[in-house]
């Protein structure tokens, strides 16, 4: 990979890491306090675990929302924190948080760099990165012969790809690639797929015509062979389901097995931490660390239920605790948006 | 007014006091963990400060619905919880809640009792009462000569009515009368109503039309004459804005002057109060008395904000706080509406 550019970092008054509902929900409650806040998130798109776990799932314990899906629930807070135009930076995973008398300075993988005066951790069971195949040494060959599907990737024209997953992430690279690639192979342990039924019924017909292979195995063990700069992966090789030992060799390797959440380098950040789950008082759902608050089923207090509804109430009461930190002089009294003129103009309704 | 019937208490394992949205999402969680309970609110609907405050006013801060009137979001809860099937008992007011080796003995001015394992205070600012007139004596003629709008009212056929109020409630009651009542006039202080434009219309067509009167000023006594039993109201007394003091008589003084919230005998009932506001733990918002949980704008503790979305929260934390009071032994983990096989036979969609 390039080396992350360096630039200056973002200045901000808040920045709220991870863009589920409590996250977005967070970017709300603060901009009917005034607060701009920039967010950050390790997927490509906002909603985390709503999207990537329960996109069409049905959920009946939103007040007011007798049901609605993992997906329309996201798209209901985007809706609502749109006149807060929050930025958000995607696809990016924080590394670095540190405390600095300006602030904290705060790095994502991606080379972004923010100095936000309040942080907030919305960032649920932690990262969502994508799932590796568990053989040894993909590492170094990462970007070069070894992908992540969920990432964009490059043309493949006329070379040898095999495809690893069941989803239909997986099954979809495997129609985009197979009119110019030389050839496609898809791998999973077993022959069936996790997939919509058209697109099922789509790589179904193209197996038929011979267009795409599909092999069921279990990687084992990644072949190399001498290259011109070092070495270059030729293959690999799998276990079938009578335990008989395969080679298969490829020029590309695209791994689409999901997303795993990672809490990641959050338990290093110096904040005071139980069981994985970052401690707060219920009064503004700070953390040990001044400024510093958290929202959602990351933290942990007397009675936490890992809810997306508590989670609001967690971000509301964040809200509040970051006037105090932001503004320590300002008295304001609690307004209703029903009635008052202040919050009116930040919610664009005047 | 005739006594209280006396009958066998309603034994129940839940009852919450006030059905504001806090007091209903109170039922929607309680029915979540398999407790039926009884709502009990001392106006005539549901609904609370909701319908009667703001009942078309836009409310912005509840989360995933961008906008909706206070009336709506009530209509979305009844809906959420009709699975649930809660008993409702409106125009009661809680009187007495005394504590015994059985359970929460609770009695309502109407002389309904439960015996009742948990209570939900969600009584927002308190109980709404209709608001009377200040003048001395009214209360012995109650439902005699004396009578609140907002309550069932007899025909009134050939007599002479006084309606106190400016809201569409009074000019309502004095458009149904004025066919039959032997003469109708409006009181308010002011000539100027906050009504509806076409009720107003409608009123003023019927004023110009000589069948309603009007007149502007302020009650300051009762005048009485006597009767056959005891003594009878001949009318009232009133200044108006010249400070002039003038005779009104009536057969019937009907007042529709709207609510206003009386936090009533709940300072009565044992629990540890701070500045009119029940004390309460933010692990299961438990009161200081066992299996008394208090929610929504009646409770206090340390960040406390006046929120619906936070009550929302408080009635999902008590309602596992009451698991824990009525059943000690249960060690269910926490079950998500999403995926639990439990929860959706509960809310009838298994």
């Amino acid at each position: 990979m390039s080396a992350a550019p360096h630039s200056a970092p973002i200045h901000t008054d808040a920045l709220v890491i991870g863009a589920g509902p409590v996250g977005l929900f967070q970017a709300f409650q603060l901009g009917l306090q005034g607060i701009h806040c920039h967010i950050v998130d390790a997927l490509p798109h906002v909603g985390g675990q709503c999207v990537e776990l329960y996109a069409d799932k049905p959920i009946y314990d939103i007040p007011g929302i007798q049901v609605c899906t993992g997906r329309e629930l996201v798209a209901r807070l985007e809706q609502q924190i749109a006149p807060f135009q929050p930025t958000c930076h995607l696809s990016q995973r924080i590394e670095q948080v540190q405390t600095s008398p300006e602030g904290w300075h705060v790095r994502s993988d991606q080379g972004t760099e923010w100095l936000a005066q309040t942080l907030f951790i919305a960032a649920g069971v932690g990262a969502f990165v994508p799932r590796s195949l568990s053989i040894e040494g993909l590492t170094p060959h990462l970007h070069q012969q070894v992908w992540f599907g969920s990432q964009s990737l490059p043309a493949f024209a006329g070379q040898h790809l095999l495809i690893a997953g069941d989803s239909d992430a997986a099954l979809q690279i495997c129609l985009d690639a197979m009119d110019t690639a030389a050839s496609v192979t898809l791998m999973h342990r077993r022959d069936k797929f996790d997939a919509e039924p058209d697109r099922l019924a789509a790589f179904e017909a193209a197996r038929q015509a011979g267009r795409i292979r599909f092999v069921a195995g279990q990687a084992t063990e990644l072949r190399t062979q001498p290259a011109a700069q070092g070495e270059r992966l030729a293959g690999l090789t799998y276990l079938d389901a009578e335990g008989q030992t395969h080679a298969q060799p490829f020029d590309h390797l695209i791994m689409a097995l999901g997303v795993s959440p990672k809490l990641g380098p959050i338990a290093e950040w110096g904040l005071a931490i139980e069981r994985k789950q970052l401690v707060v008082n219920t009064e503004t759902f700070a953390t040990s660390a001044p400024g510093v608050f958290a929202v959602g089923d990351i933290n942990t207090y007397p009675g936490k239920k890992k809810l997306i509804l508590c989670g609001f109430h967690e971000a509301t009461l964040a809200a509040f605790g970051a006037v105090a930190h932001l503004r320590p002089n300002d008295k304001t009294l609690l307004q209703y948006t029903t009635t008052s003129a202040v919050l009116h103009k930040r919610l664009g309704v005047a």
